[in-house]
């Protein structure tokens, strides 16, 4: 298996990109692992060397250019044709790497995904999911988290489909519950999607409708997979992100709020697309990385985008 | 001045309700105030004695019936014509009161506020708010939080201007800098709504505009009044009530997430109708109904309505 990483991304790239790489190998190696990093040659030859990475386990494929966190995406895709994000799709698309993960410019990644890598058969639109800490200790699914910020109700339903599948196949979350994110608890609540997307949801055999989730259920048992459009799940992911800015102002070393730190969880893996893409925060450290390629390496594993597929052609 | 208050509404009434104005005239006691209070006579005339309310205060107004919290509104609201709700709607229609006040069931609340009352000229539909408790210690203003799930640019205009009074003229924050909810905090960023939103704010003379505002942002500084649809709204204000619940659960004991607690706030007030109506939380206890009491003097005082009409007409 070959994982693509881009080592030009985020804020702290090269460095915590090859901290992450050592991470990775140490504490969770997988065996027919080999790790394909782009960047720049000489500093990144550099670095694994002083960070002692074992050589049988990386292949650096050297680029030139790197595309800037403020750039914008579909331009510099196309005049950077080597810079490490554009020849990371080129190898995905061509099948050199089973996976692609970045932590620079989302824009960039997401346009990269969207163009160079075919939608799954069926899909409407692919999707961007976040992780949400449950206060019962266990892995929630939040989606669309900002792709989709107007949505049509069969983009919601199938939004449910691809959580579903990831919950149960990533997280291992047996029949994953899910819920449409709305205003109330009742059928009939909500705004106009909400109101067309529940009788959707209530008829999908394919998943394990609960009904509605509420903003105070976010965080709750109540549902595993939670629905919505890119508008409010991309505003209720950054609000649960500044509560761990809030917490750490505050001084508050709390367990449960400290999994509120969403670095921990490495990165958004974009659904829908026929490969493997891993979008990480622009302020990914080692532990980021180390997990991305960790959810790169089950995602390729359990291949859930083949799962996806199939599940998304049930509806 | 005359406020009324039902005192048979919320989860914990009318003990709290009578707790809550015995609180109100020993810690603010407002020189010509008279409280109306409505609800069962042998029960709360016992309890106003039991807890020793000055009788000058008060005078109650003997209605038989009561509206639960989990009824039809419209249909309770008709049905039930002696409630504490129904007939303080009738005092307030008729100028016997010129506020009012109830925790009761928050649907006949909104339908007693929408049809008993005209809207404020101009105002294409009222609006309902929340504070939000904001970092640096000063009360941000959210609007609206549920009820209109579904908006127009224009409403949202609207809601900037109606936030901005109620915050310069309830909260004393001079020249209130408005954001608008969204994803990104580039112009242009956002669902169809969000994008017809922005230029309409930019242009709008009578607000402070200061751009987008991000899920991040919300309680931070950037923004003291911050306008979405009621949809993204009521999320954003559920969610940030289970903040406190899980500080709670978890033992968390900071001055600052103890602001969470949203019933510190008392209540919501309706904006846009010509008189002022505070909706409480069910949950309300003797702190929320006194701090509704508040509010309610001052928007009277203030003349905070007759502010949102004029302001209305300026746009």
């Amino acid at each position: 298996m070959n994982i693509g990483l881009d080592m030009m991304g985020g804020d702290f790239a090269p460095i915590e990109a090859v901290k992450g790489v050592k991470q990775y190998l140490l504490e969770q190696n997988f065996e027919g692992l080999s790790l394909i990093l782009f960047g720049d040659e000489p500093q990144l030859t550099a670095l694994l060397i002083e960070y002692d990475v074992p050589k049988d386990k990386y292949k650096v494929v050297a680029t030139t250019q790197i595309i800037d966190m403020n750039e914008h995406p579909t331009k510099a895709l196309k005049e950077k044709t080597n810079s490490s994000i554009s020849v990371g799709f080129q190898y995905l698309a061509t099948g050199k790497i089973d996976a692609f993960i970045s932590a620079g410019n989302t824009g960039a990644m997401l346009v990269g995904a969207m163009f160079s890598l075919k939608t799954v058969e069926g899909v409407l639109r692919p999707t961007i999911s976040s992780v949400i800490p449950k206060q019962d200790g266990s892995t929630g699914l939040l989606l669309d988290v900002g792709l989709n910020a107007d949505c049509k109700p069969e983009q919601l339903n199938q939004f449910a489909v691809m959580g579903s599948v990831f919950s149960k196949y990533i997280f291992g979350v047996d029949d994953p519950k899910v819920g449409l994110i709305n205003v109330g608890e009742e059928e009939g609540k909500g705004n106009i999607l909400a109101q067309a997307a529940y009788p959707l949801l209530k008829e999908n055999s394919a998943i394990n409708f609960v009904g509605n989730v509420e903003g105070r259920d976010v965080f709750n048992d109540k549902a595993d997979v939670m629905v919505c459009e890119g508008f409010t799940g991309n505003v209720i992911l950054k609000l649960a992100e500044s509560v761990y800015d809030i917490a750490q102002n505050q001084k508050v070393d709390n367990p449960y709020l400290n999994r509120f730190n969403f670095e921990i969880y490495g990165g958004t893996p974009v659904l829908g697309v026929e490969k493997p893409v891993i979008i990480g925060h622009g302020i990914s450290h080692a532990t980021a990385f180390s997990n991305m390629v960790d959810v790169a390496v089950k995602m390729v594993n359990t291949d859930v985008l083949g799962k996806v597929k199939e599940a998304i052609q049930k509806i």
